[in-house]
């Protein structure tokens, strides 16, 4: 399926659309297999100790997933989350990059899915996976 | 099973290990049966449009069913996320607090699953569902 | 909602159109709230040691909500499970039915989302907890 | 990590202590990374209409990622699965045998997690995907 966006202009548009969230991610790089998007790890996004909080976590896949729909559909798009289940399998590295790997597995007339692992950057095995499944309404 | 805690002291003893979500939730009740809390919805936690973000639902589940194990196990006990399920159901009401309600389902030696239901305030029907596995990890 | 069945007319419409499933399941109860179904349990749902197996578990989970959908949309739906999440908690009383408790939590014009507990019989402790969302395709 | 068996010696083994799947499914491959697991469709598999029911679709993902995790945990081993979700994406084509294609996502002291892709034979896109958590208890 070719894709609706390049990089800078899903970067922008999610800017657009997020503002709230400029700060926090980035996208790495987007092919037809998928997305690789980077939280930018900050205090805010940690726990004492340092380790990277779930709702940051949840948050990266959540961005990965939606921005990953959007290079598909384009800026006409709308997509609801309806369901989400995350594994938290390793301890993320204290204050580094998480790196989510998103990829799509259905992408229905109402209905899209993917999943994603997410790597501590420097660090082979991944720290959570996610899959979401999400609403996409009819265009008006 | 006895409480550990009642809910003043639960509170204060959240505050003292998660200072940074201090002005984000607050215990209603709590009783043999679960425990009710609160997301105080700030501007912080809202989308575009006033709906309260998914990270933020993730995180008044995750921090509920975290105080009902630890309402029951008490001061010294660890508990880590492993796994989350969330079913966004509908939209939230905007700027209207969440209210969790979760209950225990399971407390064994080494795992704690739990559920909740999450009700914007004054709504009848429930805007999002989670369950969750906490494991715990040997006392040194 | 009204009721478009009662217990013994969804039992009928369950025989007829899942005739495989006849000697495995039975409806207990059924009323706004939800419905209670039943396993009945034989050999050939057991693991070894008597134990009840995962598939039968599920499939009495994916069954009790879908007679909870049918039970208020009636003989012409259609609904097809698309996401479920399961949680495992207990080992189940060996050869024992198993009784699944199930609540509706969204109706939606394309989604539906119900949540069960599966206890058996005669154990105050649920074994399993579910989760299931269907896709409620539009009517022909 | 080393593999404890190949997979002549797993198929013996899983004969051996589940021999009521035995003409259910065989594994196809396995290596380091993974597993392949095919259900060997049969008429009790089926759903009116000759789809895969779902019930065999669980079977099939669990019975493949408890493979995988014999495979490295050997003969002594024991495995009981916790939780489960699954997404059910696409119809399977009627009658095909469907193939599980299984990667391990983490081998801890007290967890195992790992994902299952599930594809009609001959079709290009999933028709299922799942994640399992097992729980390993302490060797005797």
């Amino acid at each position: 399926m070719a894709l609706a966006f390049d990089v800078a202009g899903l970067t922008d548009y999610l800017h657009e659309i997020f503002p709230q969230v400029k700060d926090d991610f980035s996208i790495d790089a987007m092919d037809e297999q998928g997305l690789r998007m980077r939280l930018l790890t900050a205090e805010r996004h940690l726990r004492p100790g340092g380790t990277v909080s779930g709702p940051s976590m949840f948050a990266l896949a959540d961005c990965a997933i939606y921005a990953l729909i959007l290079s598909r559909l384009g800026r006409e798009a709308l997509a609801v989350t309806t369901n989400c289940s995350l594994d938290f399998m390793r301890k993320p590295v204290a204050g580094a990059d998480v790196i989510a790997e998103a990829r799509l597995l259905k992408l229905g007339r109402v209905l899209a899915v993917a999943d994603v692992l997410m790597y501590s950057e420097g660090l082979g095995e991944p720290v959570a996976r996610a899959s979401m499944t999400y609403s996409i309404p009819p265009k008006r």
